[in-house]
């Protein structure tokens, strides 16, 4: 069973764009779309993010046999909720999450009689909006679905099919793992460059205007996701708590073992660590997971 | 008195990079170069980094009237000392070392009655040896010069144009503060981002390859600097450690606190600070020391 109607709900980065995909990659299927925000919805309207921006969730979902919904994830079950009496009893429901466990939980406790299988696509930028997204976002990228293990296997593999239509490659995952896989390869990174660029910017011995001027020295990397989306993140850490803080404790751990050697001067274990750490920089050129160019590529 | 006669010591991704801005921003300055490996020598003279590659540092500077030192911080007083009997005694010593007060100090000891100017031009990517450098690597970025109190302010003044021929924007600044000043935007977030993809690399419960297909979720971003050069960023940290101490203790109290706001459900906490580091990402950009492109212009 191929997808041919899809409602996306939240026309932000990751809704936009998987309108924007759809519209260029399978125009096949059909698109309809919403957003508690009247503003949003304009600006929807006006880029054509989907087919058909519609003014409330129950409409939006009428007709749908994927919905997706595209909210922060503390905001999952209340989305669920407002559509729910609209919902066409064989649709499929998913999400773009950034944290499994919680949001199939949410979702479950909210439309229980429901095929329900959540999605991650591991992409993004640090901007966010309505006019944030674009239709190349999941190109090459990877879309980890946590499906339960008792899950539906024709809708797991219908989902499928449409996320390598826009583009993605797949992995199924369980939920639990994926928050712990994210937690190192995306929370915690992000975790560390808010409460760096708030470190930074809290001093009284070095100004803000010096922070931004000598930023070139590696600082200004992190400034980019400390740049990201204020909701979606406070709802990823309060959702991923327990993974969260798990590997924190590890990263701490491992600062405190660095900061050590600092202070007692041994160079061997920074030498260590700086050498080897360049190899996963290698791998992840290699695999397409970056570009090779130095410095992101940035002009000079 | 305009510089004439240039003599780059370690023709690396700094020292080669210099050489090239010369050439094509200020052909009227004669190059001469050096550096301790016989590889990176050969390198140096196919690509031209320099007129002429010398065979010893004390040929290097037997002509010069600036010579630069672009060899790791910790290296600095050998690479004076191995060129000290050659040296011109109207000759402006400077260098490009990421710490300054260690850098002064190791410098006045081995050359006691040179006039010895500091710098440190932020800039720089991932990459380092004889192929890494190019011509544009300082356009539009800062250089700091550190010089004494007593420091001659001809010779501040020559080292000043001469940045500035090859682009840089020019700021002086006391030793000790550049090296407060850099520990937070350049030394911090590499030493957080080299433990961070060690602490990834070092998990049992999730594998590395897991770590590099889900490394676009933010984690990726991290290793670009932990790629950078081993030896170069050793001793950084062994020399600059009071300041890079101080500002990593600032790191893990906020650290600390945003832990604990994640472990009690303290949303207001993170929502806060998300919103702030917000702002300072914008200045960075406004200011030409980073691109508008979203997630650094990577193509998608």
């Amino acid at each position: 069973m191929s997808i041919q109607n899809v409602a996306i709900i939240g026309l932000g980065l990751l809704g936009g764009s998987i309108g924007l995909a759809i519209k260029e990659r399978a125009p096949e299927i059909a698109t309809t779309g919403f957003d508690a925000s009247d503003t949003v919805r304009k600006r929807a309207r006006k880029r054509g993010l989907v087919s058909h921006v519609a003014d409330t969730a129950g409409e939006a979902v009428s007709n749908a046999d994927l919905v997706i919904l595209c909210v922060p994830v503390g905001a999952m079950g209340e989305a669920a909720a407002s559509l729910a009496d609209a919902l066409p009893s064989n649709a499929i429901i998913s999400d773009v999450g950034s944290s499994k466990e919680s949001v199939a939980i949410a979702l479950s406790e909210v439309l229980p009689d429901h095929t329900i299988i959540p999605a991650h696509p591991v992409a993004g930028t640090e901007q966010s909006g309505p006019d944030a997204g674009f239709a190349t976002l999941f190109a090459d990228r990877w879309c980890i679905l946590t499906p339960a293990e008792d899950a539906d296997e024709a809708a797991v593999a219908s989902l499928s099919e449409f996320w390598e239509k826009l583009g993605s490659k797949i992995e199924i995952m369980d939920a639990k793992h994926h928050d712990l896989v994210l937690a190192v390869t995306s929370h915690i990174p992000h975790l560390i460059a808010y409460t760096i660029v708030g470190t930074a910017s809290d001093l009284e011995d070095v100004t803000r205007s010096e922070v931004i001027k000598y930023s070139a020295g590696g600082f200004r990397d992190f400034t980019r996701i400390a740049a990201s989306d204020p909701v979606m993140w406070r709802d990823v850490f309060l959702n991923n708590k327990s993974a969260v803080l798990e590997m924190l404790g590890r990263f701490s751990e491992d600062l405190t073992a660095l900061q050590r050697a600092i202070r007692s001067g041994d160079g061997e274990t920074l030498h260590e660590l700086f050498s080897r750490t360049r190899a996963i920089r290698r791998s992840i050129i290699e695999q397409g997971q970056d570009d090779a160019a130095p410095d992101f590529g940035r002009e000079h």
